[in-house]
């Protein structure tokens, strides 16, 4: 089902090993699977990835001022407008729903676990170039989209995570995900040529994949710790 | 006709005196104004603004990265969705009316006057913080805006320049104009106060506006001399 | 004993409360001046503390690009160069006597507490202008003078950890630490004028230094969990 | 002469081509060389080379940030701290005698020329990676380097820039220029591997390299236009 998502991603996602296993197969993921992850680790989870999407569109917009060509540049505006104009806007519904309104949310303290994955996407951009920024949105981006189409799966009537599930399974999202995906791919061929494997900068990217993965999992770790 | 700009743009235009009146009432404008203009000069002008546009883009989407609050973001993302979208597109139909390619538009060697006015965007933003950002990026958008409603008064049919002029007069740019004040009213606001011209960082926002008037200035120097 | 360091950082201090004290005063530190840290904890907080200074010396890179006069630009150049050739030395040595080599060192994997506080405070320093990047930078500079000094008052003979504590409670740090308060207060000056604390801006300081602070906190809480 | 400059830099100046020769053997370099250059010339290219440095000290410390081991982090911060404590330094003592301070330099206004070629590298490593910056970087340090070593075979007691030709063409900048030349060979060789010509990066490189080489001529022709 996710097969769209280009080339460059499961190699760099093989790469990861474990660790990618231990992302979208996590606690957290399976426990909101089987309805029976705790609202109050679900909605701390929600508050603190509000903050993570502010961040996360700044990346996006980092990756505008790092692109090569204009059809890049395209791509990379779209995902910034897409997560500043909708998708920061369905966490702000959800979140009034359960009575936390976008000034509560933008004031909340931004946990360590947040930080250390935002910040760490943006330096890879600074630091590097724009497939070091791209390799470290993917798996954000990218295992998103697996869990969503996994969970899509089978959905009973009345789960209580149901919209969370339609997001991210939902044609919308795994659209996101393609178009992502052929942008890294042909990224990548541009600068990396036709067998980026044999290049002295693919571990590079390997580590960043690899280290956002790793972010992702203590990102999850840290949802579960709010049912504590 | 420019008053809907806010009150943060009038003041650095005021403070930047002379040099303003250099660039929106530079020899290119009247010359375009008078339908006078050589072809070979307005052409040369469009390719450079096609890659100006490139970095232009880019600066605005540092802009997302530099933001303070969802609004902020908002409203940047949505100006480089623009001209990632749209503004460029105007370009690369008018040039493909006159024989180029958007692929030569992009491979044109970058004019020093160029490279000069949006590297120091760049760096205006890169260096010192949102509001610095904005000042350079000011005297661009309001000074289009200026000028593109004083000579969107009086066209005459068949003028050459018709499209040009309409779309800098046009209501549709003339509401970015607004929207661009209102963004730099609130920031300034938001970091200086009520009374931003008493303030230290005051004299900084004018050597930035002002530095980016006289690049504007160069930029039409470059025009005229692709008519030699 | 730590009054040269100016007078912006123990208002910053003042303002942070008692996050200020959790960090100075961490189990961490108690135990290290009490020789009853676990060496386990020390050597495993050694190794990150370098992958730390690699980004520190990072950081105050970005100062010098940020940077407003050539004065500025020296002292943060200083900073530079005695991070990068005397004090990263420094950890390099005391590992290598735990038998660890500098290839060790680099390739550690770089735990979450460190990659939260290193990439924030690059990221105060990318998203903000030379203040903010100063706010984020001060909390480790002094704080690590302030502990220095305390310590150092009282050293038993064959102390374990005599060289750490002399490191920072000596003359040499203690004098980095004026000139990083002087360097500040200037910049301050230069910036947000005679009465810093009136200005919109002061908040924003407030909340990079405590945040920096909150993450110093995270980072003894790792060090400690070396031992476990 | 200048063969120690290692293998990347000679291999990007080939791919330049006739554009090197413009600059090394610009008419103010001739002229500088024959004695016969204005003082006007001189004193207005030494301002602008003032400002140019303190922005070259910038993109150098940039550099740093950019790093990915720290041997490449000690030569950079080296770099820094020799042109903000030294040659900087230089540049105030020759325009004191002229009866500049150095605050008149500080002051004085950036010419487009300046500001083309200085934000353009900043630029190349903010959009790119460490091997862009360097591209963006080696035209000025090796370029001085080459003519210094050529202007010092033959300069005639009581030469008027005696003092210029000795800085360029002594043991000490042409060291820089063998250590930069290191830098630069083992940063490609870590990124490109052995054999950099045939990647796809390579033209990037040589893209930057012979921008920015281009905008070196501009500088020369800035210097000439002062004597007008």
């Amino acid at each position: 089902m996710t097969e769209g998502y280009g080339t460059t991603f499961p190699r760099l996602r093989d790469a990861a090993g474990a660790v990618w296993r231990d992302y979208t197969g996590h606690a957290f993921v399976e426990r909101l699977r089987e309805a029976s992850l705790p609202r109050a680790a679900f909605l701390g989870y929600l508050v603190q990835d509000y903050i993570f999407l502010v961040h996360f569109a700044r990346a996006w917009a980092l990756a505008v001022t790092k692109a090569e060509t204009v059809d890049e540049m395209r791509t990379c505006a779209a995902t910034v407008d897409a997560l500043v104009n909708t998708e920061i806007g369905l966490h702000v519904r959800t979140c009034a729903e359960a009575g936390l309104s976008e000034a509560d949310l933008f004031e909340t303290a931004e946990h360590p676990a947040n930080l250390a994955y935002t910040r760490y996407v943006l330096d890879a951009g600074h630091s590097g170039d724009f497939l070091d920024l791209l390799a470290a949105l993917a798996p954000c981006v990218m295992g998103y989209g697996e869990i969503g189409a996994r969970l899509g799966q089978d959905v009973a009537d009345g789960h209580p995570y149901a919209d969370w599930i339609a997001t991210y399974g939902g044609k919308e999202y795994q659209q996101v995900c393609r178009e992502v995906g052929a942008l890294f791919d042909g990224a990548v061929a541009r600068r990396l040529g036709p067998a980026p494997e044999t290049t002295p900068g693919w571990d590079r990217l390997c580590h960043r994949f690899t280290t956002a993965t790793r972010l992702e999992v203590g990102f999850w770790d840290m949802g579960l710790s709010f049912a504590r």
